[in-house]
């Protein structure tokens, strides 16, 4: 047994069932190791962009980490924006990065870089191998740090010597360590900022908006009539009918900083207290009123879950909330807008659907009205790196096959790890992709105006304008293998939607929101 | 004027005249100010290896750096592959990374990254701006870091708020320092050694693959008879009719180490001794001869044309070197294949053209097949890193706007940066992109009987396979506003080709090079 077969074999003994991958040469031998274990599923992406954003969906979704196989400094830079993205979800993902052979490093072939000094401010967990021995007992490592509560980003860099020599020892078992739980003193401070509160808000990140972590949210709102509000970004919510409802904070400072207005009492449960995406000239960038009590009761690396549940304990708050909301009727007609197709989602979105949202402007409608439609998991864009919709999307449905998924896209991002739609089609996911074609980074068309240069000029414009030559989704997507439809009335757009989700497999539907230039 | 007029007009007096873009929030003040500044060319990728792709291949074309302007870190990280390769390429280029305002980096906001760590491994030299009146003093040092010669990678960080902020300052004036010259004893050790030996040779790379550089070279050839041998990734290589020919390194260690065996005397002149690209078990990684007399005439950072001028001079080489041979009279028919399509490349190549070659195990023929062919550039990829020919080609077109830009483009890695075709159809640059499509990472199957795994089951082809689903690159270039024909027989080939090249703007040739599966 060589080293790469005694790591992969480690990983897939502990639990390892998805490996998404863009390979070179110097992973050679860990692609034949891949092809020696049928334990894990080997995934490729065209792109690593794709490859760490689908590690990322699929950890979101799974709660225990898949891995990634990338090629060097290069494939790992590569795959960094993503990542970005995975580690403010605090995602479980476990990165294998080759690497040189070690006496082959020093001599600065073209493909040599400082691999952790890259790894580095995107994992939350870097290692090198040192021997083939040892190549195993990076991979138990890397399932722990990986797993650290609620997830993380471990990543191991493989000197392809290591991989080819022989290896003998088994790894030595690495101790998981668990999450902390919030001491007495805190839930019972928390307790009393509530009761003593007339506004009191819970505010609410991470672990927080699932299970019964959002559960006992439910209890305490019951027993304070505290608003649950959950961070502008989350990795992922369970919502819609017979779920508690959590409000989303707004995305820009201001009208962040208004929905908090009034509000004396914030308990912070898995989420840092807020603070705007940007900054702007003369505006505050915290979000909480001043003057408002803030009491953190568990960040997102602790037992939020815990928290929570004896909060609502020591509250005495009812067991079981019954938060059924009606459906709203509407059926939306006419000229396709932001709230027109967030109309025909809420209509027909399928029970247990996971929605992937990267559709920045025309994507916060949707969310609205799917409040309380059939119940599903909302996945949002955590790090602000564009290009994660797509591979999101790859990674929750190989993480959960028998779930419809719903990839909601704006164009501009999309264009950044298109090459996941090959994937889809390769692996024949279930993903219905919406692919809202506005023709421009509309996102930075209102920031223009907003940082006061709404009167710039032709190249300024230029520069936020996807038309010229315009962008045919439809024709894009065929071309790698997804098949797609243009739609450009609210009635089509239902009809196409109604028709992707009644069969299984990829499809993509561009909606054309707004006039092309 | 603000700090970001204050540092875009220091830029473009200095002699900045074309700007990669893909700005965020962030960087909309450094989007008003491009604006203003009529001095330089503010042209978008839509995704940034795109960007810092055609930054590269601009520096290497113009001999002046380019910048690209990037939204943090993540918009960096997805540039740093490109930026890996312009590294290795020794192309001057300025970066320009947005931050998060001074005060909102600590609140550790979504988009928050380490740029810093994150812009080191692929730049040779990093600074942060510090205040408004400081950005363009750094712009100032950052013109002369990315003209250190030949060319260096130079990366900006400004903060918002040093960007909206007034700035009074003009930045002080920098020394550009100069290359260093070689000893007079190191040039005299060369000219002792070359007449000495029986089988020199002169291994050359960077700058001494360019006019009176490689016209030195050719001097010292007739005068010795020295082998030229050029590194296997060259950054840019003058050649064709009437110019210096010089043979390239082979890729693969063992055929490098063939070529090489019975060589007694090298002489280094612009690049280091030369390594294989990857290590193999078992296999030598150093490929010069053990026993060979090695003397390094220059660095690449050197003063390498003077010192080749000078060696040649020393050595009483003739000072005019014809070096005229026939162009080979082939007329090409049949299926297509590598082959085929270097005879048509060689045939149809026009005066002056620029060919960006990312055509990996397709491309070589068509470097041979050229040598006597019209007088022209090669470039090729320099660090290995893929997704590098279709920004570079950007990037040459726009340095070059009078000479036609061929780009030999592998499928695989044409994946990569695919958006470069959308800015080739916006800015209707003259690049002609010969896309090979051979449904593979067909440089990869060839590794892997090379590494012994010949016989790996289905998951391993299956990572190297880009057909299920077959790529339709006719469609998706139209997709992306760039006209495309695919051809299949070597006829269809030419007429197609010398179509495209008969019209100025934006045109792609699908080769299609192997039976798909």
């Amino acid at each position: 047994m060589n080293g790469a077969d005694a790591l992969i074999a480690t990983l897939a003994k502990q639990g390892v069932r998805a490996c998404f991958a863009n390979p070179g040469t110097s992973e050679l031998h860990l692609v034949a190791a891949l092809d020696r274990e049928p334990g894990i599923r080997s995934i490729l992406g065209l792109f690593e962009g794709v490859v760490t954003g689908a590690a990322d969906g699929y950890g979101r979704m799974a709660g225990v980490p898949a891995m990634t196989l990338l090629h060097l400094g290069p494939g790992l830079a590569n795959g960094l924006a993503n990542l970005h993205n995975a580690r403010r979800a605090r995602s479980p993902v476990i990165n294998l990065i080759g690497d040189h052979a070690v006496d082959h490093v020093g001599l600065d072939a073209p493909l040599t870089s400082d691999i952790e000094g890259l790894a580095q401010p995107m994992s939350d967990w870097v290692r090198r191998s040192t021997s083939p021995d040892d190549l195993a007992q990076a991979g138990a490592e890397a399932i722990a740090a990986a797993q650290r509560h609620p997830g993380a980003i471990a990543s191991v860099i493989a000197a392809a010597d290591h991989c080819w020599g022989a290896s003998s020892v088994a790894p030595k078992p690495v101790a998981q360590p668990q999450a902390v739980p919030t001491d007495d003193e805190v839930i019972a401070a928390a307790a009393e900022a509530l009761k003593a509160s007339t506004t009191p808000c819970l505010f609410l990140g991470g672990p927080a908006l699932l299970g019964d972590a959002l559960d006992a949210a439910g209890r305490i709102q019951a027993a304070t009539n505290a608003r649950l509000i959950c961070e502008t970004f989350p990795a992922r919510v369970e919502r819609g009918a017979a779920r508690v409802a959590v409000e989303r904070l707004p995305y820009f400072g201001d009208a962040a900083i208004a929905s908090l207005t009034g509000t004396d009492t914030v308990v912070l449960a898995g989420a840092p207290a807020p603070v705007s995406f940007f900054a702007y000239e003369g505006q505050p960038s915290r979000l909480l009123p001043d003057d408002a009590r803030v009491v953190m009761l568990c960040e997102a690396r602790d037992d939020v879950e815990g928290a929570l549940i004896r909060l609502a304990d020591l509250l005495d708050a009812p067991t079981a909330v019954s938060s059924t909301r009606a459906t709203a009727d509407v059926t939306p007609e006419g000229p396709l807008t932001p709230a027109s197709v967030a109309g025909v989602l809420a209509e027909c979105l399928p029970e247990q659907a996971i929605v992937c949202d990267e559709a920045a402007t025309t994507g916060l409608p949707s969310f609205l009205a799917t409040t309380a439609a059939a119940p599903h998991d909302w996945l949002t864009l955590t790090g602000g790196a564009i290009g994660q919709g797509l591979p999101v999307a790859v990674g929750a449905a190989v993480a959960c096959p028998d779930r419809p998924v719903i990839a909601l896209q704006a164009d501009g991002s999309g264009l950044y790890t298109l090459q996941a739609l090959w994937t889809m089609a390769r692996e024949q996911l279930d993903v219905t992709t919406v692919l809202f074609n506005n023709g421009s980074y509309a996102i930075l068309n209102i920031e223009l105006a907003r940082v006061g240069l709404a009167d710039v000029g032709d190249t300024a414009r230029s520069l936020l304008d996807l038309t010229q030559p315009a962008i045919d989704w439809t024709a894009l997507s065929t071309s790698l293998g997804v098949m797609a439809t243009q739609v450009t009335t609210t009635a089509e757009y239902r009809t196409a939607l109604k028709n992707a989700l009644a069969q299984r497999g990829p499809r993509l539907i561009e909606v054309m929101v707004a006039p092309r230039a």
